[in-house]
């Protein structure tokens, strides 16, 4: 698996370092905040998306990036006719704001980014507006207001025939005690929202995996649609689950985007703790085709995919048949799924039905 | 010239339309700034940083990048052993900050996108020191905090040996009044502020040159200096500049960051007026060897390039000396150079001194 990874071109070993040089930088910056009025609040760096703290809000500013699922889009156009450039561009902003309501922000505005080899990848008048389409029904799902952004031709350093895709958004949290801060208790409930597929995190694996299967990207799954077109359904995006929880009261111990590293992403807080998983939702098919062909264990796969899983809230006890109801309602579908234990310094996810277990060390992110 | 920049891979009228149906979408989520309690500024698409209007302030945000720039890094890299990552990075943060000032926002927060084609790029240590030192000075000249980012391995999209540098900016406008709107008016005079050379356009084209140029981007200019070198001067980040202008309680009716298109961004307002230039202060040597090697006429170049003027301010004939002095005492050159006319629906840039003209038609930037 580590190694099906690095000859993919991705080394996590190798960028994190540079993350952390970046952030020990970042960090000697810190005391312009005060210059502007506002403070930074303690720990927030290494979290997935940065506040300011004014004296009655925190105002959250977050940059992300789609990575090389557009790739998949541009296969299954010149293998199709198919354009699923909205859903991309879909993808795209909830990478953005499904960060940063992680932390009980809500997005006021999104702005794009969008890198092209050449600029003839939009002379196709309907990618072209697809894309745009796509980045505005995404702020739409996340109530946010598309606010600008930055279109550049990079000839010699982009791939022609594709886009790099990103962006940043501002938010807002207010009244301050909306703030999703880390504060899980022994005991507290783990509750998941399902994802939508595969949604934005190891598409440089999938891409591989496609060139092993019979048809690549036009293999039919367990479903009866083309591996590709599975792949490209786009993510959920959680915001207005978020908004939900704080219109009800109801507190959000602490929130986790399963992005990259599967589950593992579920014990990201600092802090040690156990968290114990004892339901488990049923992936979706492309799932069952990625793992299937990459020959990847259970452990393997859970600890690199959200398999069917892109968002996990920590809640009491008291509190979970109230967030289960504030998920449907407002057109998610949740479940409770485990319990969280303090248990000394030992940091670590616990899958029982699959008999999987991640140790803390397994989780270098900061 | 226009040829030559086809042949670079740079084609603004096929962007330009995929820029023009983005701002068609985003248009369409302007409401959800209520939800929020903000609103949207009238005539605030098409600046060059969105601001959101709340009862007490602007907030402004921004995303931006750094574009082909870095090649010349590492091509200088390769050549000389010499590391200028810190001066691109600063660059990187420049066109960020001098965006977000030009409406009279101060920055709060920048956020760093990087992505490379293989992870390996970071492994250079020195160059990965470099390149974050360089962002955090950024944000320091840029009196910001450096609040996170997101950093890519995107293969088959990036070519290996280089990096995307791109990045976001939160800032804000406190008290409303020192939004710099676009209030000008007849017989307001124009102040120019010096640029460090290149700074970050137009280097599509100056790379191209390079491979004419004898001894490539080591040929020699006339202050002694290699031509890539030259090149990778660090802009200047004009925010100081502005925020003494505020402070000082100096009206500033229009601020021109002088991008893309050189000096036809002169007329970026949207009102018609003509901008008589009357001094034209000489430009940096490197700008003497670009346009011998491009053998572009003065019309050219001062269309396409910044010839020595990174920033143009607009204020009331009162005000020059004082904004002279302002620029002197916070560490910028700049000089008195021209006085705006209102002649009915005309719209144009006439640089006096060198016979050159540009009608409102030449510069299709909304």
């Amino acid at each position: 698996m580590a190694d099906l990874y690095k000859e993919a071109g991705v080394n996590y070993d190798i960028l994190d370092p540079f993350k952390r040089a970046c952030q020990r930088a970042a960090a000697t910056t810190t005391s312009f905040l005060r210059t502007h009025g506002f403070q930074e609040p303690a720990t927030i760096r290494g979290e997935s998306v940065y506040l300011i703290e004014a004296p009655d809000a925190y105002y959250a500013h977050v940059e992300e990036a789609l990575g090389t699922k557009i790739l998949v889009a541009d296969a299954m156009y010149a293998l199709t006719g198919r354009s699923y450039y909205r859903h991309v561009a879909i993808d795209d902003v909830a990478t953005i704001t499904n960060d940063l309501c992680s932390g009980g922000a809500l997005p006021v505005t999104v702005a794009m980014y969008a890198a092209v080899g050449d600029s003839a990848y939009f002379t196709d008048e309907r990618r072209a507006a697809d894309l745009a389409d796509g980045f505005a029904e995404g702020c739409r799902l996340s109530g946010a207001t598309w606010g600008g952004g930055e279109t550049q031709a990079l000839p010699g350093m982009i791939t022609p025939g594709t886009v790099v895709l990103g962006g940043s958004a501002f938010g807002r949290i207010a009244p301050k005690h909306h703030r999703i801060q880390g504060d899980v208790r022994d005991g507290d409930a783990i509750v998941f929202l399902a994802s939508s597929g595969i949604q934005t995190n190891g598409l440089s694996l999938c891409r591989k995996l496609a060139e092993r299967m019979p048809e690549g990207y036009l293999t039919p799954i367990a479903d009866g649609r083309a591996y590709g077109e599975a792949l490209l359904d786009p993510s959920v995006i959680y915001v207005r689950f978020i908004a939900a929880c704080q219109s009800a009261g109801l507190p959000l111990h602490y929130a986790a985007h399963m992005t990259g590293h599967g589950w593992r992403k579920l014990m990201r807080l600092e802090q040690p703790f156990v968290y114990r998983i004892d339901y488990v939702p049923t992936p979706q098919p492309v799932f069952d085709a990625i793992v299937a062909t990459a020959g990847m264990s259970p452990h393997e796969a859970y600890g690199t995919f959200n398999m069917g899983v892109g968002f996990a809230i920590y809640v009491d006890e008291n509190d979970v048949d109230q967030a289960l109801a504030l998920a449907s309602e407002s057109g998610y579908t949740a479940w409770r799924a485990g319990t969280v234990y303090a248990e000394g310094q030992r940091k670590a996810v616990e899958i029982l039905p699959l008999g999987i277990t991640y140790e803390g060390a397994s989780l270098n992110i900061r």
